[in-house]
């Protein structure tokens, strides 16, 4: 473990322990005091992120990623805003979830508490810096960001910025920090920081990804990657499959919740892929087509095997005929990310055995798949959307940042 | 991976996406049949046992751990009544969590679902084989237990008698099996199976949960390790610290939630550590006190540093004099293992500090650390106690064996 790993580390976890006591009000006047002081520093803020942007120039950064990493007085406005709807937001520490009394008198109370430490390792978007750090002050957690090295300059000083104003409205010292090295060494061992790191949030590509599951000791909720499908059953408004498919394809094609494979039943395919092929091509979208759809339109590239695993974020969309709802099933269950399914039918029946047994964090019946997300579900708040099964599935909101204790009053109890 | 985890995770996986669908109906109906069936065959499962026994005998393992794995008729009838009693459980699965509508017209549901592959990897006692694989069944889970070598003869014989009697009750083949290679490297190959085991519960010594920690790259919930505290303060009902220290640690010091440290307020100490030591002694209880406890009782055995750390599960107590409720806080939150805490106190602002600063599953105030337990609790089952942070913390019952999924129905939204 580097220096400063070590000691940035320590702190953290010395400020989670006083950060419980620390009520909503204070940090409710700490994030609005975030807020202002970002506005009040925006100058400086520009300054430090070009610094960042004229070494992405020299390194050939793509325009797409140098916008995504740019800071106008109009953005930080925008973040800063983000930050005062956190404010908003119910504080849901020491919320008393259930409690009980038992035969013998005890009473136990199951209350939400802060996670502790929070490490959230990311790429270069600077908004996150911000998001990711009052998400976790709402919640009473102390937060480690580890960002890329593309947006280094920017998130010291944005990470500057909060400090001095939240450690001045009460805030423990120590809550939030952002690691400056930027070694690819420093994130795998912020991986491995057992006994200062409650839970591991990383936000990235698929080699983020991986390299948390191959390397974490500590607790870690795995995000992002979404092979999302869209199944359109012959039963079903074709009007309405149509504009699910297009908004799910089109719509946002970078974004996890955006659909990747088509699948089509084939009691309607012969009527239904021919429109779906012209609206999407239309929008310049590359279909890689099954057999059976190439019967239908000779035109398509064919889909390969690998077709089916590949989530694109692109202008691309996989399409294959199935055999009704049970196979759209057993390709969903079989190729899926279990982030987002959608299935378009008027048939209940159908709809329920869908809903039922496919397995992913959010299921769909008529609605489009790009609605998994914190804002859209009403949470409020969005620190990333879980893919596994344990502790947080589908958007992760202000309560998948705690964790429970059991608090048990009693009268001298013993066993 | 070996041909052997290959297959059975294969299997269980495909149970999994089965298992969704099966009733509660169905799920009792086998948990019946199996209870029933572990009657039947108790006589061939004693002479199973008896090859693990012979086996043990062999190589000289104590007579506590033979007793351990030892089946009688009348064990093998505690643990049908177990599964027995599971069916009596409410089923969680299918359970509406939370359900609204959004402002768009779509209708979010937030529905109970199992995790789907669940792996444990435990110690010799056989009948956690039954206890795992009831509750994991009741949850419609699919589970691979990993059991020690010692029970390994036990444990293939209890698993057989199960898969026929759930299987012939209409639960889908593969929904459980025992691991039966029991090489070490099995176990840790076993940790690495993702994609196939969506949750591991590592039951078992310090050693086990290091090598999950380091090893694992399934999700992971930690069990077991207990260092708890008991912290008597000035401010008490003397004679009910007395009743909850001597239960805290001598009532079953083997187990997790006995206590390991006591800390006494300084205030008091003179008239109550002549008191608790005098009770301990004549329970054979060996004390390791702080320089001020021998000052009062110079014929304690001192305390070292490691002392405060150490899990003894044994017949000693360590034993430190503190400055109040909030140098007690500051011990535990610098030494525990986040299990279980209490204090005796008559002062409701210290017992509300100590509730709410001590960073643990479960905090008492005037009760003993023995009751954190999932048959205590009133959950009516227990797979494990986790002491994380993530996903369960604390005794953990049938609904910590399950996953959400948010069901959303829509009438054409697209974003």
């Amino acid at each position: 473990m580097t220096e400063e790993l070590q000691r940035k580390g320590a702190a953290a976890k010395a400020a989670a322990l006083k950060l419980v006591s620390v009520s909503t009000e204070t940090k409710n006047k700490a994030l609005l005091q975030i807020a202002d002081a970002l506005e009040q520093h925006a100058g400086w803020l520009i300054g430090e992120n070009k610094k960042d942007l004229e070494q992405a120039r020299q390194n050939g950064m793509k325009d797409a990623m140098i916008d995504r990493l740019t800071l106008t007085e109009e953005r930080i406005g925008g973040i800063a805003d983000g930050v005062r709807q956190v404010v908003g937001l119910k504080d849901p520490i020491g919320e008393t979830v259930k409690e009980w009394t038992r035969p013998n008198g005890l009473v136990i109370a199951q209350k939400r508490v802060p996670m502790g430490v929070i490490a959230i390792i990311y790429e270069s978007r600077p908004n996150v810096t911000v998001d990711a750090a009052a998400l976790c002050l709402k919640t009473s957690n102390a937060v480690i960001l580890r960002g890329g090295k593309e947006a280094i300059h920017s998130n010291v000083a944005l990470m500057k910025v909060m400090q001095d104003a939240a450690y001045a409205a009460g805030i423990p010292e120590g809550s939030m920090d952002v690691i400056e090295d930027t070694a690819r060494e420093t994130a795998t061992q912020l991986m491995r920081m057992k006994g200062y790191v409650d839970l591991l949030i990383p936000r990235g590509g698929a080699g983020l990804i991986r390299s948390v599951v191959e390397n974490a000791t500590v607790p870690v909720v795995e995000t992002a990657a979404g092979n999302c499908h869209v199944y359109v059953d012959g039963d079903c408004d074709q009007q309405m499959a149509l504009d699910i498919v297009m908004n799910a394809k089109v719509s946002r094609p970078s974004v996890c919740n955006a659909a990747e494979t088509l699948l089509i039943d084939q009691r309607i395919a012969a009527e239904f892929l021919p429109k779906i092929v012209r609206a999407l091509q239309e929008q310049h979208v590359e279909i890689r087509g099954c057999d059976a759809c190439r019967a239908i339109c000779p035109g398509l590239k064919p889909a390969t095997e690998e077709d089916w695993y590949t989530e694109y974020n692109d202008y691309i969309l996989a399409v294959k005929i199935v055999d009704g709802v049970d196979a759209a099933i057993a390709h969903i269950n079989q190729y899926n990310t279990k982030h987002s399914e959608a299935i378009v039918t008027s048939n209940t029946e159908h709809a329920e055995r869908f809903l039922n047994e496919v397995d992913a964090a959010a299921v769909y019946v008529n609605a489009s798949t790009r609605f998994t997300d914190g804002f859209e579900f009403g949470f409020g708040a969005e620190i990333g959307i879980s893919t596994q099964k344990m502790h947080a599935r589908g958007p992760m909101g202000l309560e998948q940042l705690t964790s429970m204790k059991y608090v048990i009053h009693g009268t001298g109890q013993v066993r």
